[in-house]
């Protein structure tokens, strides 16, 4: 039967079909099709955010906006997505940690699985989420460009059938995708540093401390965050305060889950941790690299955030007194929403006023 | 009772009146207060330390040294430390890896959890070490300038209440702090590299070979060595001719302890290893990336010890013949004292000739 | 017994003395004997390498080739090397991995534990592999130049004694030394950069993409990687559409296997890991720090493999469509030769000009 449905699945036809396909093949079993059908469009923009106070880069952005739109499914699911390139450059999308099972030409590597997708054009990818965890998505063109530095990442999370019974207990959920940008490259669409270049500010959802935001928390709450390397560096998470608990690693479950109080997220990888927030207080997270604690060299920077549990008073000395509270920066507020795809209005950039005038 | 012990950790008092407290609240229950209580001066002074032949690096040096005093205490005991800054820049003492179970204002993060200790002021920490472990604790201002390239760390190890059976074996103790150095910045207090910097020298409790020491072992002995990544690179120690397990992570231990040869320490994390010494010989073991083996550029330098064991004879050729040894290079003396703070002669600095001059 | 064997083995008396000598004293042990006696040439010879299209880059190749000759033994073999020194600068052999239980004169490291071979001179290694697993071995003097940019290194397996079962259900082996290139100093032997020099080209057993190799599979096959960091950089190995399981760190075998779809892969260690191949199509493996997918900056470049699966048909634009096809690129060849030292045409370099004058 697994091989049937996988056949099935390869064929890319509608669940309706599928069912009478199934109903035809193996009469009585009747929820063969729990998995849901989700459509999505995407188009990729030409905007420009600000990372930093000061700072702002020109970004080739998913739907507009920096980190791209939450997708968030089941596993098992099927996702058809519409890809629009609205950007000057080609792009395809790669859906880093699916494994395309009997799908490889919809794993979005240029002149491998497929020619990209030139500007103006639009492309369809159809898979299944044929594995759960936190996965993600990015583009595979040019990658020490668009990657890098140009914001093409978004985070797709598949939620397992089975989860665990700490898994359940969470009761918040963050997603902390660390990148970093390269200055002197932030306004040239098409250009990116060469090996001698180097990074000089460095990200947590594509924004530098003080414009990253803090995570308010409650005593009693189960964390978990999911930690993605989407740039080009490694970036040494230190929470302040609590045990972190390492359960899953690129999506997979450890056998041996181990705790830390300092994760190395690497390019290209992912980390949960869930954490017991049983600590009331204010606590610092921050990136353990120290010159990733500035913004090109000015201190203090970097991929910051605070946890603030309920109950605690401010002081005037804050430096996040009166911050202006974003509950949604890490993906926390969309993640309770079920499934889809999810924009996230803070993360959008500006169109770019070159490209304005063009128009 | 959990909860009265931890409201009464809180309220800082002495541990005799919290044993009156205690005695009056629980009569008849003697052993409560069995956790010690430390009081410890750490000063911040400006000084200058020898880092390579040839160079030497201007330092805000805990108690006048690099890396600062060998805290040691046990899982449970209170510590209270009155921090004095005599340098010409604010700091705080961050004690990373202390969950600061209900004392998070005693954390040390500079406009989150109090405002910076200035030049010429006092400020007095007070906690519980509420988890065992190879912690440290290091300046939690400016820390790209502070902790990257001015030597502002030391170690914090907390012994179990309960050690493995592995652990009860081990026969000799070695703490190695990792970090590096940017000889730009050497000699100007107040500045650090930007990200375009790099670091040239690389440092094994803040010296680089040949200035650092041999560990000599005899055969039978059970060594354990606790890697902190206490700057601002990644370092990949490589020892010959032994397996180190690994024990714990960031202080933690791991259910299911591994193998290397090679163990990656990137910055703010502590490997535990424990090795049996069961090879006679003599064994290097060093920073695998192939550049910490320079002073800026020159090899052979970096992080590098060799393990001399008892017995085995000296050549002339050998690199370290005839050196003067130094058995307390790596904490090993220091941590046979049983609990307390312990400076250590060797890392001390010598006074800055400026700031001299202004006295 | 086990002390008695330590004590023949370090004697390094032949094998068959040790069998007469066994004899002697444990009567009726027939098989004690069993491990292969390996007498293996080796020279330093400088060549210049094809590392990527019109990037050439001189090195000290052992045999005239790197990665040097596969070198295959099983755990506890007795090893003889002659190593003969045909370059113009001094060099060790380090075998990476080997403990040289009783022998550690054997581990190759300059003014330690030998003096190292000068230019016309030769040395001989003796020594047993006293463990199993992924080794390697590398030249041990001036390391940030010959190791990290003139491709002093070679893999050495150790077949175990007792493999697991589901290192029996290999059928298709494949050894990765990742490693990078400083385009500056390809041409200029005992120059390598300083601390401020970077990495421009990175590479995959010495070759960067397009000149690098398929891996070619066929659906049902278990592939396992070895993965090993041999130069100066780390590589965040990234396979598509299948899940790595990490079975061995630095030789070792974990008691805790873990999957990853991306293994970050440090100077000097090693990861195996076992796939299966059950998922045909055409998948990319690359390293997920995005300025490794250049070649000086141009993409794509960089330690690129596809996995090409028996019975998909090429694309047109598929960008390795055409290509002439390297077996044993992986060494995958030359591993199922039994036991042994394999040299590898493909990876000879040619005869430096200079030289070829001089002589």
């Amino acid at each position: 039967m697994t091989i049937s449905l996988n056949i099935l699945r390869a064929s890319s036809v509608s669940c309706y079909f599928r069912n009478i396909l199934v109903i035809f093949l193996l009469a009585g079993i009747a929820t063969v099709c729990e998995a849901a059908q989700h459509e999505f469009d995407m188009s990729i923009d030409e905007v420009t955010i600000d990372v930093a106070p000061g700072f702002s880069n020109k970004v080739f952005a998913f739907n507009g906006q920096v980190p791209g739109p939450l997708i968030h499914v089941k596993e098992g699911d099927d996702v058809m997505v519409h890809v629009t390139n609205n950007s000057t450059l080609p792009h395809t999308v790669h859906w880093h940690g699916v494994n395309q099972i009997g799908s490889w030409q919809q794993d979005g590597v240029p002149d491998v699985t497929q020619k990209a997708i030139q500007p103006g054009e639009s492309y369809t990818y159809r898979f299944n989420v044929d594995r759960p965890g936190s996965l993600w998505y990015h583009c595979h063109v040019n990658v020490w460009e668009h990657v890098a530095i140009r914001g093409m990442w978004g985070p797709l999370i598949v939620e397992p059938k089975n989860p665990s019974a700490l898994e359940k207990e969470v009761t918040l959920d963050a997603i902390l995708m660390m990148s970093a940008w390269q200055s002197p490259y932030a306004n040239v669409f098409g250009q990116g540093g060469g090996p001698k270049d180097v990074s000089d500010y460095f990200s947590v959802n594509g924004r530098s401390f003080p414009i990253t935001q803090p995570i308010r928390v409650k005593k009693g709450d189960v964390l978990r965050m999911r930690f993605i390397g989407a740039g080009d560096e490694t970036h040494q998470m230190h929470m302040h305060g609590h045990d972190m608990l390492v359960t899953h690693k690129d999506g997979y479950p450890l056998a041996s889950p181990y705790y830390v109080d300092t994760v190395s997220v690497g390019p290209g990888e992912r980390y949960d941790v869930i954490v017991k927030m049983n600590n009331p207080g204010r606590f610092i997270m921050h990136d353990h690299i120290d010159k990733h604690m500035t913004n090109n060299g000015a201190s203090l920077g970097g991929p910051v955030t605070i946890f603030e549990y309920e109950g605690i008073k401010t002081d005037d000395w804050y430096v996040w007194h009166g911050k202006a509270y974003d509950p949604n920066f890490f993906y926390s507020d969309s993640l309770k929403k079920g499934y889809g795809l999810f924009n996230s209005a803070p993360f959008m950039g500006t169109v770019n006023k070159q490209r304005r005038r063009r128009r």
